[in-house]
């Protein structure tokens, strides 16, 4: 007979559940991970790693097709779908092993299978029931089908699962929703070839970005057609039809449809309903160490509703397994803080950043200083995409103080560049302690450097 | 009659001196900056900026050519070696006009001419006699020619400007020293199809990266020859001679000849003899806020011999300017902290680092711990590179503390992600606070994420 008595059990194998999962299994825990699908969740299956599998190889393509006045010609050049899928599928498949190897290393017992959260101590999957100290919920998202008319049962509509699958480049591909997920693939099939139209309810892409800097992003995003403050009324087969910005009503055809309005935390359907497990509308309610309301039942990543990211749910899952580990560990820094989890767009062009947008600081009643230089001012930016390529760096700072409290990059390598400011606003420093630091001549991190220096503090 | 009384002369106009001089400009100082040819010096003229400009088109190339396994297929690609250099000139000429831009916009005197230091205050250019309170100079360093047999007056041995102008990608590249400039030229030429060896003293490559890992990126540069431990005795033509690893006597033969045994800091030829001012054999002597022995004479950049890096040199420049204008800047942070300067190959593959290696850390008596980690823990550089891709994360650290003194990175986006790690020296993180940042997910930065829950403190 099996073990069926733990010191934890983690329900669900995505990246906040498998870290906690590792981190606690190394501390010499006895973990139960219990998971339906593959190891990795929707961040390493179906999310964050096969669309840069498929996004490398288009921007290689991409790249060598605009290199021409820096002496490259490739004018022959051919991207094959059938071979990014393999390349995207071998991709996958090695990772969901690594995941499976790091929790084998950390002794964590790993079950697939459909888990029942009971309550506090018991989560059940099929036949068995386990018992545990603690319970982590780590349940993940599910994408949004918004109720269009027309969108459901829509073989030409998918979400970002069904449009990771799609067997042929799409002649024409609408995107309905300027998130981050939407620009990945709007991008992605703009570099394939597809003509591609993006449909956003509000004024600007990527909410979550200074306005400024988004708008360049769009603007940079040059193979793309934007139509901002549209509202989609109708789907009829692969016709889209919108309210424009003007009140009139428009539509776009495309052979693929990709809903991208966003994702819901996933908190149906695995027994939540019965246990008095604290949720609002947006996710399981957690305080700032993934404490739920329930005794020793902690809540990470998507399912909480606070940051659908999975590098914020890896956060999350350390959060929880330090404090389970340690009740003190919130008092060495192990608690939640949102103002610095960054975030990233890969698409050509990459946009990451992190920490308040000018106006979230402004609204938070701060005195409020920002500063914006071009990507030109960065040496290596010119030297390998030329002064006219999109790029450009804000700061968002206390003018009281010169603390940083935002950063936004947008240009090549931003999302290899940002986890920099990451320590800045972890360290909280000030835009004088930022200039102190030396970055390597030359490279596109410098933006942060000009831009500390441009600012008047 | 023009103005001949500052408050601040410039000897030189590269990245310690333009810097030096734009920030006193702003600080409404009055300065003289005087160079004798563009500005920009050495590294934008025929250093980091050129450089940069062909080996961002040879990657791309390269990038291109390799990339099958990921679906795209460019068999007829080519490359215009005139068309790069066009691109190359062009980018100079650009980023030589943005120095002049900013210099004038800081309310800075542009001099051109040769300089002549006459002693504090004093600063001679052809007729004209300049004073100021404080004199900076910032002469920089020139490209070492040792005494080998043949290597004098031979048309077949270049330096490295005399590399950046060739008309024609040699088809065999012979090049002496295994350091940052040597490693940069043997990338690009050996990814423009040159047949490339580096010919190396040492036992190793890159001396100031850890030993481990450049092992690893010799073994990255997989289409160069490397002869470690070998001492050229004489050059004949193209024909280089050296005594190998084994004592033998061997040769290579090739078109072009590249000295690239390092530079040494340009204490003549400007007066120094004359002043007093001390200098040691690596240059002119300096304290942590870049004050040479005498009075209001300050030095900067490569001139100094301590770091012959542009970054470093713009440091120096701001540590100069800082402390001229306020007595007590070195109080608040404004003083050299060596330590904290990273460097970068911007090889491919690329390697970049900050800090102690293991070595460095053990002889200053400390309890070291180190921890490295393979590229494929990181899920991006999977899915852009693939598994066997060259690739590493090594930490070295205080096992006492934790503390972080030494990050080493090789592989993709090393040079761009390299910033946080000078963050995370100057605030002096330990590896428990590492681990608290959080990165975007997926990216190759992620890798110091994971050598930091790697490391057994």
């Amino acid at each position: 007979m099996s073990e069926t008595n733990f010191d934890v059990i983690v329900l669900g194998g995505g990246p906040g559940g498998y870290i906690a999962a590792e981190r606690l299994g190394h501390a010499k825990k006895k973990v139960l991970l219990i998971e339906a699908e593959a190891l990795g969740g929707t961040c390493l299956n179906v999310g964050c790693i096969p669309t840069k599998a498929l996004l490398g190889a288009a921007k290689t393509y991409d790249h060598a097709r605009h290199a021409g006045a820096q002496g490259v010609h490739a004018p022959d050049i051919t991207v094959d779908w059938a071979e990014m899928q393999a390349w995207k599928a071998k991709t996958v498949s090695t990772l969901v092993g690594g995941v499976g190897a790091a929790e084998k290393k950390a002794g964590v017992t790993v079950v697939k299978g459909h888990g029942r959260f009971d309550g506090p101590g018991r989560v059940t999957v099929g036949e068995e029931t386990y018992s545990a100290r603690h319970v982590i919920l780590a349940t993940g998202s599910v994408p949004v089908m918004p109720p269009i008319p027309g969108a459901a049962d829509n073989p030409a509509v998918v979400d970002s699962t069904g449009l990771l699958a799609i067997e042929e480049i799409p002649a024409r591909l609408a995107v309905i929703g300027g998130g981050v997920i939407g620009l990945e693939f709007a991008s992605l099939f703009a570099m394939l070839g597809s003509e591609v139209t993006v449909i956003e309810m509000l004024p600007e892409i990527v909410p979550f970005m200074d306005d400024d800097l988004a708008a360049q992003l769009r603007k940079g995003l040059a193979d793309v057609s934007f139509q901002l403050e549209s509202r989609v009324t109708a789907i009829d087969g692969g016709v889209v039809r919108y309210s424009a910005k003007d009140g009139s009503e428009q539509s776009v055809e495309a052979e693929v449809v990709l809903m991208a309005v966003g994702r819901r935390p996933a908190v149906q359907g695995w027994g939540a309903e019965n246990t008095g497990l604290e949720h609002s509308g947006k996710g399981v309610v957690v305080d700032e160490r993934m404490r739920t309301n329930l005794p020793n039942v902690w809540a990470v990543g998507d399912v909480t509703g606070r940051s659908l990211l999975a590098h914020a749910a890896y956060r999350m899952g350390e959060i929880a397994a330090a404090n389970i580990l340690d009740p003190d560990a919130h008092l060495r820094g192990e608690r939640m803080r949102w103002n610095t989890i960054p975030w990233a767009v890969y698409s050509n062009p990459e946009a990451a950043g992190i920490g308040a947008t000018e106006s979230q600081a402004r609204a938070e009643g701060r005195a409020v200083g920002t500063v914006t230089v071009p990507g030109y001012l960065s040496g290596r930016f010119v030297a390998e995409a030329g002064v006219k390529a999109p790029g450009a760096c804000k700061l968002v700072y206390d003018s009281t103080t010169g603390q940083v409290l935002g950063v936004n990059v947008l240009g090549t390598y931003a999302s290899e560049t940002i986890w920099g400011a990451s320590v800045v606003l972890e360290t909280e420093l000030s835009i004088h302690d930022l200039r102190q630091v030396v970055y390597p001549h030359p490279t596109v991190s410098e933006l942060i450097r000009e831009a500390a220096w441009a600012a008047q503090v």
